[in-house]
């Protein structure tokens, strides 16, 4: 039966509740101060291929909508990634964290060194979107809903546990913090509005959980890489490698 | 052998001298007040599905660059069509056209009887946006360079000819004089950087006469439907219908 607004508003959150990956354990021992600097910078080189991917994602939604309306609110999306006369957006910021935390953020932009299952993972995401129903891609996004608590607890954890934090280098996040709302706000009322229907609910319940996936499974790819057991796999970053000219003198 | 700069800029604008649609007869027929008041209401209906999809072949594009940069810098064509906060958008201005020649903009915007030969060659540019390479897609957009003159030659035809012709039914084409300069400009100077080996020259030939022939095919559809012989092809917009209140009455 198709449940009210409110039971299926209940059900996605109960699947962050369950799936999100502020449960993942790297994300304990980083916000903890338990990463090596090494740890960080695995996390930093990873972390930025998704950040390089989702303006690409949210542009392969806007080619799918017809509606100009609907692409001039997704828009601001893309602003917030990629930048503005005003804003130089989460892309440079993402970078000037690479930076703080001893990395070539040139050489973090190039992704070379992202671990195959990082890659893959968010790829399936761009993918996803593309080829989905619109209210599946809008319903993947919705892991927003979840986002403002892991941004809070990273930038109180980062702050007190790593020399590199600052606010520069935690602007990223700060950032989020501001712009993820009016996103989450508009992407959950579509939702609600759209999904009605069994088939629709479910639908965009498994693509909320087809997201938490994409997350947790980038975290796990990383803590295995660089945590336990800590086999890198060929061609990913090396600790020790693409750092910026002063780390490396 | 590779053509210079200078050759290749001068093979891409001959195309556009043997190809672009300013040569088809419909134009003349259009430009020179020789259109019925139900035949500027084709046009006007089939072009609409033309720009209605072009944002969304914009994002397409941007949703397959990795550079944040070139996004950016794309990122205004989408703008100038769907609208900002100071900017109504070509889109909307578009539909003020459709009212002003009588039809209902709603009708319009519905893209209900679009020919569907229009909506093959224009789901076909979208497509191959997607599909090919990204300098296939920036050499499809050039026909932009041939562009400003037909739209000086529209704006004067049409005012000239036409009743409903004046600042506001026209703004979208005056507005495509501003815009499409910058768009073109960057569009060219990416095309000749980038297209530096024989291969890659003939792609982005071919790719610009690719497109050359979406447009001038949505004319062709046009006229027969139209103009000559005047068969209107099943589920295509009839004279009469899709008329605002005013005119219907």
């Amino acid at each position: 039966m198709t449940q009210t607004r409110q039971e299926f508003e209940a059900r996605l959150r109960q699947i962050g509740a369950e799936r999100y990956h502020d449960k993942h354990p790297f994300h304990a021992l980083l916000h903890g101060g338990g990463c090596t600097p090494d740890q960080v910078r695995a996390w930093v080189i990873n972390r930025y291929y998704y950040q390089h991917s989702i303006p690409m994602k949210d542009a392969a939604f806007m080619s799918r909508v017809e509606d100009a309306a609907l692409r001039r609110k997704w828009r601001s999306r893309i602003e917030d990634h990629d930048g503005t006369e005003t804003n130089e957006g989460g892309i440079r910021r993402w970078l000037r964290l690479a930076e703080a935390v001893g990395l070539d953020p040139d050489y973090v932009a190039s992704t070379k060194g992202v671990l195959p299952a990082t890659r893959f993972a968010v790829d399936a995401y761009v993918r996803f979107v593309r080829d989905r129903t619109l209210l599946e891609a809008v319903a993947a996004s919705l892991t927003e809903l979840f986002a403002p608590k892991i941004h809070e607890d990273r930038i109180a954890g980062l702050l007190k546990n790593y020399e590199f934090a600052d606010d520069s280098s935690l602007s990223y996040f700060v950032n989020r913090l501001k712009e993820a709302p009016k996103d989450v706000a508009f992407g959950l009322d579509w939702v609600l509005d759209h999904a009605d229907t069994v088939e629709k609910q479910d639908a965009a319940a498994n693509a909320l959980i087809f997201k938490t996936d994409v997350l947790w499974s980038q975290l796990d790819a990383l803590h295995a890489a660089y945590v336990e057991p800590g086999r890198i796999p060929p061609g990913a970053w090396q600790p020790g490698t693409g750092l910026a000219d002063a780390e490396a003198a």
